[in-house]
């Protein structure tokens, strides 16, 4: 049983907390039992896997220690899991995962494709909650341009709720993604306050990627300007703004109505 | 100017960010310039301003200060400032701030109301993210059912973006809520995963309340039981669950989708 603070693995665990360090070594955390399992299912494979027993005899999923290899299982006392762990209910268990490439030529599309595509996402928490979303409405990818914060930021894995391990996912620039989405005849809808059209008079039933811009900024011109075209969300409030998780919802949600869903 | 830690007034601005506090005190905090003058429009009477020069004098809302009398402003130095500050790009600006309450009966409901009703919401930022959706929506209220967190935590606020001050509140028991719903004739549709009937043919077009539950259990036994209708998301996923401020937000937009809007 590991129960050094300072064994080296322990506090690589640590380190890779920092965007940085999970580039360079190619390896990120996994925290949390339905997390990881969803994880598995998508083909992700772990290198290490730290278990705190007496939380773990708690989980829902006592199984999944069952489908790894028992020399990659390490028993973590009460203070390391504490020490490593990043929230609360975590089932007691934490994983090293080897990353993967997030490339556009991997994107595996249905015959009529719905995306969403993101341009330099600031929040993790919006990331992941956009994830979450789109594991619910069955999205065939989301594409994140020149995103501020990688996919494996902690608080993405945890706002996503696995959601990163269950959707097809690329990072790229936005060149690369215009050029992409031309090449697969995907009309882009740019969402932006001051478009003429109304996103309840789009019609998203061929295929279809939403782009949204960033919390702060909206869309940058090169969206603005190479967009199929522009659409809206009615604003009739004070306020004028919606979250980017919310706006990106109401659009996706209305498309899918659309298809029949 | 205000250069003290240990002034009272600025002793008692941080203990506002404590519920007990603002309930014992009838006071709140309102942060930003732009939150301030949504308050100030909607009819919220500051006691005290603490305003620190060299962060307001780049402030979007110049002339807000004259709208209020003098003899309620206090300029701080910027050690106090930061000291009271919750957030960064605040202006440079802090209000101290009358409670309202927030009762069924001040609600002033338009002929075809809609309403966005919250059981038990556990986060702030979630109560705050749907407060600026209803915003967006121009619903006719949110009301509150049991709370656990108040309407005047900062975190709500924040993530309102000022919502809370355009959007009409109450904040009751859900017996209350759901005998004031009958009395007006209102329909509730109780949003839950194993409901039968999807939202998308749901009829939100006469008079309707959204019933939504807590992000970790989902409704009570109560709005299950007595609302007027079960209503679901279809979730096509793996995860089966969405945000509750993004599910909100759908069922929201898809009601003012069939009603014009």
């Amino acid at each position: 049983m590991i129960t050094s603070l300072q064994n080296p693995a322990i506090k690589n665990i640590v380190k890779l907390s920092k965007n940085r360090e999970r580039r360079e070594q190619q390896l990120f955390v996994i925290e949390g039992a339905r997390e990881l399992s969803l994880a598995l299912q998508s083909g992700y494979r772990p290198e290490a896997l730290y278990v705190c027993g007496e939380i773990f005899e708690k989980t829902k999923y006592p199984d999944l220690l069952s489908f790894l290899p028992g020399e990659i299982v390490f028993d973590i006392s009460f203070p390391v899991f504490e020490k490593i762990a990043y929230r609360e209910n975590s089932d007691g268990i934490v994983a090293l995962v080897k990353s993967k490439s997030h490339g556009l030529g991997d994107l595996v599309l249905s015959k009529n494709p719905f995306l969403i595509l993101l341009e330099s996402v600031e929040k993790p928490g919006n990331l992941g909650a956009i994830l979450r979303t789109a594991d619910a409405a069955a999205v065939d990818a989301v594409i994140v341009c020149d995103p501020q914060s990688d996919l494996y930021n902690p608080n993405v894995i945890r706002s996503s709720v696995g959601g990163l391990f269950t959707v097809q996912t690329a990072v790229c620039s936005s060149e690369e993604a215009f050029e992409w989405l031309q090449n697969h005849n995907i009309t882009s809808y740019a969402a932006e306050l001051q478009a003429a059209e109304f996103y309840q008079q789009t019609d998203f039933s061929r295929p279809s990627a939403i782009v949204m811009g960033t919390e702060a900024e909206g869309l940058s011109d090169f969206w603005l300007k190479n967009a199929t075209k522009r659409i809206k969300i009615p604003m009739r409030g004070k306020i004028d703004s919606l979250n980017v998780s919310v706006s990106t919802a109401v659009l996706t949600f209305e498309a899918m109505r659309q298809r029949g869903f």
